[in-house]
């Protein structure tokens, strides 16, 4: 297929790498492993995982459990504070499939109780240190009165605490992703300590930089990472995977070449990169790198070179003198965006290396 | 219809009263108006542009051209550096309506007429102080290049200057606004006096703050706008509308109450709202702001309530402790987003206050 307009570029065989090095990883240190799907958001995608040995999920929404059911997963988390309006939706879901669901607010599992029959898995959100939700493990009175709830509540099962310690993506570097998640461990100790015990109890996090770097897991039993089957600049930042992991590029021709600043104008924006900015440790902002690439594919990086800034449609590409002479109106650049997540979601369609198409038709999300 | 999850909102009064208010504008002040459509992309809301009047639009790319024109619209303009790669989708547009296209690179046009047989409209895109893309004004020699290449290809036909003077969006203030607009009215006066007798000349801008703003408006024919249809926060910031104006509204549902932090969890995240961030001038960063709302709709805004952070899906609501309070776990708060040209473009549907639905099968650009 001739590119002509922004497209996003999947490479298989990285992104079959990145599975197979995280499943490998997973079963080495005897975790399991339920990824998460709201990164890449497609059934064929799932299917490379299920290739793997992976047959369970997390999504996060209703809708997305309700897309991959429909493609055959049978065991789905759905690891976001739980949607009480949704509850027409999650009793279907809980008649088709072993279906699990995330609570930190008391008042949200009674009002749910009032509407979802269940069967239903509930595992209980615990912040770690994100901030963003969840109950702190020294919340004991808290989660004490939600674990008695639930118990109350006799459909419903208590399948362990899960967390998202999202503060490693604060991270720049390998060791400070350690030092975090050696203090997450301590956390979850203390809390295996007092739960462990407890019917159902068993532990599940889930963030890319942690998955990918970290080696000892503690009393976690259960990882649900979901952007290292992509992987992105933000993932290269933080020390979670090198330029030559990341399996999506965004294609974007070269519309102008503006003389005075030495900067190429491109068809590539907001619209396709969401307005995620990245800020390098030398104090450089920029919504993605580029890639080196040649008629095989890409790998490595452009040294010097990145999106500067984005408007809806319009990208600024900052570039070192070599790299503007020789680029010309009508090229095709590659460009790694800053995140992968939003990037895919914005565009809900793959071109694969091998020039098959993944869209709403085939293998995205609709 | 019950709203379950994150629903974008159209108040269809106030966004009439929104294109009532700049075609009365621009009817009073004498000038031409050709709205821009990449904030609405929608052929439902471009039929009520049409009950006013309007017989012209821009757009944004290529594929909206082609969206547009098979809508009924027969005058477009694609106010983006052409993209010589889409020639012929581009010589596809020529054969059915009144096509411009705007260049700024002399190559692209070269380029582009080796493809694209024509009759094909042309502007000269100019960077009046945005510094994204375009020929400054007193880069004469440039201008005079790409006039002569214009004018030795016999089926392409010089229709004028272009310019999106979008620093006016750096301008906190309507004054701030003013004193941009003094400078831009001050370069194409100048243009005007060199360019006046070329055959084609006229001076099109378009840029919301502006076109909202200003009342002298110089040597400008003709003024392309876009978002005044909706307006957002970003505008109010700017000073271009009140929340009063702002036509619409993320309805988010309520699923976490977070004690300590007196802060709300909401459905309504990245994937809803771009990571457009904007900076207060009391220094605030946010996502958005809340509305006032009841059963018949949205006004004003809640003081003190806004969008603090977002991560995919997820939304922590900063409140003031009475808001916080009255909040219930499955109510619906109503988020008047940062960019709703973003918003729009992520939803792809608008659910309106009559309860009708525009999305991709009726009303949203697929």
């Amino acid at each position: 297929m001739r590119i002509t307009r922004p497209t996003l570029l999947l490479d298989h065989n990285k992104c079959k790498n990145n599975i197979k090095r995280m499943t490998g990883k997973a079963k080495k240190i005897g975790l399991s492993l339920r990824p998460h799907f709201k990164t890449h958001q497609s059934a064929v995608i799932s299917h490379w995982l299920r290739e793997e040995g992976i047959t369970k999920c997390t999504v996060s929404s209703v809708k997305m459990a309700e897309y991959f059911a429909s493609h055959g997963w049978k065991d789905i988390l759905i690891a976001f504070p739980v949607n009480i309006l949704e509850y027409e939706k999650i009793n279907e879901l809980t008649s088709e499939i072993d279906l699990s669901i995330l609570v930190y607010d008391e008042q949200a599992i009674k009002l749910l109780s009032e509407r979802v029959r269940g069967p239903l898995g509930v595992k209980i959100e615990l912040d770690l240190g994100s901030h963003r939700s969840g109950l702190e493990v020294g919340d004991t009175g808290a989660i004490n009165n939600l674990l008695k709830t639930i118990e109350e509540i006799s459909s419903y099962q208590f399948t362990g605490f899960y967390s998202h310690p999202g503060h490693t993506y604060t991270a720049r570097g390998r060791d400070e992703v350690l030092k975090i998640y050696h203090k997450v461990m301590d956390q979850l100790k203390s809390l295996k300590e007092k739960y462990r015990d407890t019917p159902g109890f068993s532990i599940t996090i889930g963030d890319t930089p942690g998955a990918s770097i970290a080696v000892d897991f503690g009393p976690v039993e259960e990882i649900s990472p979901g952007n290292f089957i992509f992987y992105d600049v933000m993932q290269v930042n933080i020390g979670s995977c090198t330029y030559d992991d990341i399996a999506v590029v965004v294609a974007c021709p070269v519309v102008g070449k503006n003389n005075k600043t030495k900067e190429l104008l491109i068809h590539g924006g907001a619209v396709h990169f969401s307005k995620e900015a990245l800020q390098d440790t030398d104090g450089t902002i920029h919504y993605g790198k580029l890639a080196v690439s040649d008629k095989d594919g890409w790998l490595g990086h452009e040294e010097g070179v990145y999106l500067k800034s984005i408007s809806q449609e319009h990208g600024l590409l900052k570039c070192t003198p070599e790299f503007f002479n020789d680029a010309n109106i009508g090229d095709i650049v590659y460009v790694y965006p800053a995140h992968s997540c939003l990037t895919a979601d914005l565009f809900k369609s793959y071109l694969l290396t091998d020039g098959a198409m993944l869209d709403d038709e085939k293998g995205f999300m609709k």
